[in-house]
C-alpha cells in the first residue's frame, strides 16, 4: 500500500513488486511517461498486481453512471464533463507547481477515459489560472483549471477543477451520448433536507473522507479479491499511464497557449 | 364568475343560472348539503355549466399526476395524501370556525376524490388544533388538522392542512397504489439552486398566485372552452358537493372525537 | 445479540442480563406490556446495558433531521409523518396478526417519539385494511396501514406502511413545525441519474441491508462504545416499550373502529 | 417585431429603425460585425429602442441565478458553464454551416457575458464536430461543441452545445466563484414524480416553446416597458455585438484549431 509523497512512488513500486507484492499505489503513480513505463514493468516483470488509487471507479454513483453508459443507456458518448472542486487550499506555498494537472485532475482524466471505453484521446487544450490565491501565481501555483480532450470516436470532453469550492468537496460527472445522458455526483450530505423561512436547504460533503468512505473501501477489497483470485485488479498501471499523458499535454498546452496533441507526450 | 365571500355563493350560482349565464364560482360553493343541492339544480335547471374553483385540477404537476394515475401507472391506488400549509395567518381574529375543513382542506378532498376515481369516501376521521394561534383556540379557530379518510376500494387517504408554514406555500400530494406512486408538489420558487460555505439552497414559493398562476389562468380557460363546445366543464357544482360531504364529516368528527360516516352528512 | 423470531425475545434478554451480558435486542423486544417491564426490570437489576435495534435512529439522514429537530431548526414540531414501505410480501401466508403494527410500524413509532422529545402519546387512531394480499385477510392479515397519533403538546403524527411497493423500500420521515420542516429518506440508490428518450430516471434501494447498511453498522458501534464507556445506550428497553403502547393501541382501535388512548394500553 | 430569416435581419433592423418604432429582433441579430454596427447605429439614430431575443435572461431560473450572482451570493466568478441541447435535428440538409456558433451558441455566449459582469472576452477556443448527423459533416454541419472562453478577470468559462439530446431541450447554465455557485436549468416538466418497478421517473421537456413560454412573454413586456418608460431595454443591440465577436471567434478558432483572440474579431 503506498500512499507516500508522490516523488516516492515509483521507488516504492518497483521495490515492493521485486520483493513478490500485490502493489496499491496512490495516484498520481509517476510523474513521467518514463517512471510510469518503469513500473508497469517491474510490475508485469514479478507477476504482481498494480492496482493505482482512482477511487472514484469504486464510488457507488459513478460505478452506476459507468455500468449505464456500458449498457447501452445512453448510445455513443459525444460529450463528456468531469469536475473537482476541492474545499479549500491549506497550504498554497506548499503546492508543487502543475499539481493540479498532475494530482487533482489526474482523478478526472482516469474517470473520463473509463467512461468512454474504447476510445484514445487525441488532443488536449488546457487553460488555467491562480485565481483563489492570485498571490502565489508567481511560484506557479495554478489552482483553477479548464481543459477540453478531443477522443479519437469524436467525444470532446472538459474536465473542471478548482481548488476550493466554497460549499464543501464537488465531485461531479456526465456523459452525454446519442441516445441519452447519465449524471452522477452532486455533494449531498444526505437525503435529508430542512426548509425554513429563508428557503429549503442541503447540507453539503465537506471532505473526501465522508464522500469517497465506501469508494476507498471498494478499492482495497478490489485488490484483495485480485489477489485471491489470482487477476489482475480493475484499474492498473496503464491506467495510471493513460491519465497520465493527459496531464502532461496540459502542463504542455498551458506552456505553449495552444493545443497539444497526445502524442507528443509519448517518448521518442 | 362568483368570488365573494363564501356565504353568498350560493345566491349568486342562482341568480347567475337563472339570467342564463355560465357560472364559475370559487370554492367552498355552499357550506350546507341543501345549499349545494339548491346551485347545482338551478344550474340544471338553467341548462349552464357550473364550474367549482379546485385549481389545483389544472396545476400542471397535479394533471400529470392525475394523468399518471388514470393511466394506470401506479396500479389500484391504496394510500394517498394531500397537503396544504399556507405560507401565514393574517388575521387569525378575522377566521370563522371550521375554516380549516371548508375551505382549506376542501381542496384536497376534492383532489383525494379525484386521484382516486371511481370510489366512494366510507367514513371521516379528523384531529385539529390551535397549534399555530392558541390564544384563538377558544373563539373557535383550529389552524393545524389531519384528516384521514377511508374509501369503498379499501384505500386510505390522509389530509394535512396548516395555517403557517414558515417556508412559503406547501401544497403536495401522493398517491401510492399497488404497481407504484407518484408525488406532485413541492415548493421550489425555480429550478435555481445555490450553494454557499451554508450548504445548498433552494428558494420556496410564497403565494397562492406565485404557485397556481398557471392554474388560474387553466381553469378561466377550461370554462371558455367548455361554454364554446356546449359541455358540461371539468369540475362541477357535484364535485363541490362531494367534497363538502367530506369537510362536515370533519366537523362532526372533530366534535365527537370519532370516525364518521359520510353516509350520516346526506340529508334524511 | 438477540436476532431470534419475535416471541423469543424475552427470554433471551432476561437470560443474557441474568448471566452480565450487555444485551442487543431485535424489535419488537416484547409483544406485552408485562413482558417489557420484565426485559426492563432484569437488565436493570443485573446492571447491564439493554439497547432495542431501532436502526432508524442510526441512519446518517434521519440523525440529521433529528438533529435539525433538536437544535431548534424548525420550531415546535406540529405535523409529524413516518413511512414505512417494504419492497414485497414474500410468504402472506407466514404472517402473524397484526404484525404491521407490532413489527413493521413500530420503527416509525419510536421514530414519530424520537423526533418529537418530551411529548407523550395520548390518542391513538387506527385504520388497517388487506389491499396487497386480500386474499389472507380472513386469515388476520393486514398490509396496509395508517395511523394518527395525537401527542401531548398537540402535534399530530401520521405513521403509514404497506406491505409492497414496487419501487423498492420507502422509508421517509417529515416534522413540520412553528420555523420550518425536515424531511428525510427517498429512496435513491445513489445520485447517479440517467435521462433518456422516455425522461429522467433514478434507481431506488430495494432492500433493507442496502437502505440501512450504515445505520446496522452505526447501531452496534452505538452499543460496544456504550459497554466500553459504562453508560447506557442511546435506544434502550424503555423506548421499545412506548413504541409498544402506540401499536397495541393501534389493534385496539382496529378492533373498535374508534381511537383509543394510550392510557389504557398501560397495565391495570 | 422581427421574426425573418436571419440573413434579412439586419436590413428590417434598419427599415424599421427609420420609420421609427421600438424594434425587437430575433437572434442572432447580425452575422457580421460590421451589419451587427450598422443596425446599432440606425436605432441610436432614430432614437428608437433596439431588443434582441436572448429569451434567457427573462426565463425565471436565469434571471434567479444571474440575480443571485450579482448580489455577491457566490464571490467573483471563476467558472462559468452554459448548455444547450437541441431535442432534435429535423432537417440537417436545410442547416446553413457554423449554425451551431451564430444561431445556437450564441444564447450561451450571451448568458455568459451576462453572468460574468463588468468582464470582456479575451480568449476564445472552440472544438466542433458532426456526431449527431455525420453525414452531413462534408457538407459543412456541425452538430457538436465545446467552447472555451477566457475572460480578462481571469475566470473560464465553457459553452457546450448538441443539435440531438434523446431526452428533451437541456439549457443549465452554472457559475462557479469564490463564495459559491449557482445553477440553473434542469429540463424537469414539472414537479410531478412517478415511481414504478424500474426505478423513479421525471418527465423532461420537449420543446422550447413549453421551456420558455414565461420567457417569451417577459421579453415582449420589458421590450413594452422600455418603450413606455422612455428607456433602452434590457437586452440592446450592444449585447448582440458581444456575443457576436465570440461565435465568429470559435468559427476562426475551429478553422485554424487554435485558441483565437477576440480583439482579432474587431474590423481593422
Amino acid at each position: 500500500m503506498i500512499a507516500a509523497a508522490t516523488p516516492a512512488h515509483v521507488d516504492l513500486v518497483v521495490a515492493a513488486a521485486e520483493a513478490g507484492k500485490a502493489v496499491f499505489c496512490e495516484k498520481p503513480m509517476a510523474l513521467t511517461i518514463a517512471e510510469a513505463d518503469l513500473a508497469i514493468t517491474a510490475a508485469e516483470t514479478a507477476g504482481v498486481p498494480l492496482q493505482v488509487g482512482f477511487n472514484r471507479r469504486f464510488a457507488p454513483d459513478f460505478v452506476a453512471a459507468h455500468d449505464a453508459v456500458a449498457g447501452g443507456t445512453i448510445g455513443t458518448p459525444h460529450q463528456l464533463r468531469s469536475i473537482t472542486r476541492d474545499p479549500g487550499l491549506a497550504n498554497p506555498a506548499g503546492v508543487p507547481p502543475w499539481t493540479i494537472f498532475l494530482l487533482t485532475l489526474i482523478h478526472d482524466f482516469d474517470l473520463l477515459l473509463w467512461m468512454n471505453p474504447g476510445t484514445r484521446p487525441v488532443e488536449v487544450h488546457a487553460v488555467a489560472d491562480a485565481l483563489v490565491a492570485p498571490e502565489f501565481k508567481d511560484a506557479g501555483l495554478l489552482d483553477t483549471a479548464v481543459v477540453v480532450i478531443t477522443f479519437d470516436n469524436g467525444a470532446i470532453a472538459t474536465a473542471e477543477a478548482s481548488f476550493s469550492a466554497a460549499y464543501g468537496y464537488d465531485v461531479r460527472g456526465e456523459v452525454f451520448g446519442s441516445a441519452g445522458m447519465v449524471t452522477a455526483g452532486g455533494g449531498a450530505r444526505s437525503s435529508m433536507v430542512h426548509a425554513t423561512s429563508s428557503g429549503r436547504h442541503v447540507e453539503t460533503v465537506r471532505g473526501d473522507v465522508e464522500l469517497f468512505l465506501d469508494a476507498y473501501t471498494a478499492e482495497f477489497i478490489e485488490l484483495a479479491d485480485a489477489v485471491r483470485e489470482k487477476r489482475a485488479p480493475a484499474v492498473r498501471g496503464e491506467d495510471a499511464r493513460r491519465a497520465l499523458v493527459i496531464a502532461l499535454a496540459c502542463i504542455e498546452s498551458v506552456k505553449r497557449g495552444a493545443p497539444v496533441s497526445t502524442s507528443e507526450m509519448e517518448p521518442g
